[in-house]
């Protein structure tokens, strides 16, 4: 066959190179991975969903089984809600709320929405790489704002805003995948008196906000911005990624009712079994304490590797220290190459993922994702040993 | 806010529109409607998904709720691959086979990897309204073959890809969706015989070629076409299409790469909790078993309509036999506009869909499409009445 694929599967996608690249190494049987994402089993509430499963199949077969409608499943919807409104999150109802494929469907939904070839979007650097991957299918220009230890760049972002005008920010202020970080609440209020100046949606990606193990949460742009922020969440990193559900708000009802209709014409709507099943998961369970016991493992999890990363890094080799969240970002002096030191420990079978996918144009990165989730102790004290020596390695040549 | 939206969510969307009206029509709740295209509910098979749940969940409960790859559950491909091995579709094997949310995703897929801006596709006249919807998004030349009661018009698709080089045709030989009318196995191999001469893939869509409740199936152009010929398939209309599981067979390994790691980009996977229980259900449950239930049931529920039909339509309405599927395509006497009928049928509270959505460019069309799977006896009898003399009320203007 002679057929020529279309132009946005034909560019470049280094992202997906490196992630083909990364799960290629990682099917090394030997592999102490730290270059996944991937929740701890933990965090799965096996016997709750059995249990849920059961009872809606019992109480409820016919419906969880036919076509539904694309909105998602109403209970579900007034359990985000509610549970915003617990967050001091008070704007949000049911009617605001879009279940989607995952989050991810939900960057996709946006971004199909709002965006034509050569329209701008901005993100920060470093950012979510799958979400650059969403981006690139509508051929957009990225336009990156540095992120620094207490958030997005302001004076940057000022700056850009003042000179071009993007349809949306993508954002993830807790615990950001890849680099750990969050805003301060101080650069939340700036950042969000400098949106407010421009016809822009900040688009708030919240995964791992849940997943708190230290300090207080700011607020979120939805409080601070309105209409103007529509916030994307999952049950991906506190209930199951498998059940692939995740949302976004939206309380613009054109936008609203453009993200539906995009939604149905993809794939009319997500699974209303799972959906059903999530929500008297839900209904009979608390999802706090459920939560809870992610939350003191992660921790735990997060301080160990933090002190193997004392003990056996390099001088000159400085990283985040997480609030929350699954991942840790450390920074090689300038000049060195984090896909080296990759390459180095995968030698030693020990992975992790450099920082160029993060980032929209920079290459040959010094700064790489190490990530804690689902590593075991002992993983964690050999895997960081052998990391902190391929730096060395690489750092002494 | 002021942020406009993209070109494509702001352009004319007669399907969309039609389908809002028609929903809204529904919402009444003396409503008699035949213009839905929902399943029995017979065709849920609770208890066996209720127990395969809780096998799932007791057997393999981390890994159903774990993140999982993008092709989709293998033991469920590997059913599906049986399944064409069975009814002598031999080529396929489980590694050709991608597992989407619902077949309405794959048609999406492939068209997100094929076609630009102003690329062409050939479609059936009439074809499947959501699938328009679909091309609509990548701004295509959506190029129409008129539908004959034997198939598509070899005739025309042969004039057609003389003068034209579509990316792709969609096709539906088996109980259309909306006409309910199948291709004969002459014109399967004519058309295979003028495809073959031409780089075009065929996509074949059969969410209804199992629901056969008379005749004989003719030959898939995937037998016919061998790697020309993506297949659509779906779990929807014979167990669940509220699980959103369908699925396409690729045997070209570069267009299933991008196909796949399309699918990657937008949502990860489909809910491998969702795959993992069906495929236990399959495991344990004879399909074919299930499947009598439903095509005698259709049966019954087409033999009773048509029989309606034949009492209470006036002279000069036609109507197509279907073999299998759940649609009737009623035709009235050139110039009557089905929109009218539609409209005064619904003074007296029956639904049909009139043709209109289901064509490209054809307006006022004198067609509409009647759905029988869904309604009681007494409303078919009822409703067929109504409808009747709502035609002749129109035809007596």
């Amino acid at each position: 066959m002679n057929v020529k694929f279309s132009d946005r599967v034909t560019a470049p996608d280094l992202q997906g190179e490196i992630v083909a690249g990364i799960l290629k190494a990682a099917a090394s049987p030997e592999l102490i991975s730290f270059g996944g994402g991937l929740p701890n089993a933990i965090s799965f509430p096996v016997e709750g969903m059995a249990v849920a499963a059961q009872k809606v199949l019992e109480e409820n077969g016919v419906v969880a089984l036919q076509y539904s409608s694309t909105a998602g499943y109403l209970p579900l919807r007034q359990h985000i809600a509610n549970r915003y409104n617990e967050q001091g999150i008070t704007h949000i109802t049911a009617d605001d709320i879009l279940i989607t494929n995952g989050s991810q469907q939900a960057i996709d939904l946006i971004t199909a929405c709002l965006v034509n070839d050569g329209d701008q979007v901005v993100v920060e650097g470093p950012t979510y790489m799958a979400a650059l991957q969403i981006f690139h299918l509508y051929n957009p220009e990225v336009i990156t704002i540095p992120l620094t230890n207490d958030g997005i760049d302001c004076e940057a972002l000022e700056a850009t805003l003042a000179e071009t005008s993007p349809k949306f920010a993508y954002l993830i202020p807790n615990f950001q995948n890849p680099t750990g970080l969050t805003y301060t609440q101080e650069v939340r209020e700036k950042a969000a008196e400098i949106f407010k100046k421009h016809d822009i949606y900040v688009v708030e990606d919240n995964p791992y906000g849940d997943l708190r193990f230290r300090g207080h949460a700011g607020d979120s742009f939805s409080t601070l911005l309105g209409e103007q922020c529509l916030m994307l969440g999952t049950f991906s990193k506190t209930v199951s990624p498998g059940v692939r559900i995740g949302w976004v708000t939206c309380t613009d009802p054109a936008l609203k009712a453009k993200l539906t209709n995009y939604k149905m014409t993809m794939d009319l709507h997500t699974s209303i079994f799972t959906q059903m099943i999530l929500s008297k998961y839900l209904d009979e369970n608390s999802l706090d304490e459920h939560m809870a016991k992610i939350i003191a493992l992660y921790q735990d999890k997060a301080d160990k590797m933090m002190a193997a990363m004392d003990k056996y890094f390099p001088e000159g080799v400085t990283f985040t220290k997480p609030e929350g969240g699954m991942f840790i970002w450390a920074t090689l002096p300038e000049g060195v190459v984090a896909f080296d030191v990759m390459n180095k420990a995968l030698e030693k079978h020990v992975l992790v993922t450099p920082g160029d996918p993060f980032y929209e144009t920079d290459r040959n990165v010094p700064t790489m994702r190490i990530n804690y989730s689902n590593s075991s102790d002992e993983d964690i004290e050999k895997g960081i040993k052998v990391l902190g020596e391929a730096m060395a390695e690489i750092l002494g040549k």
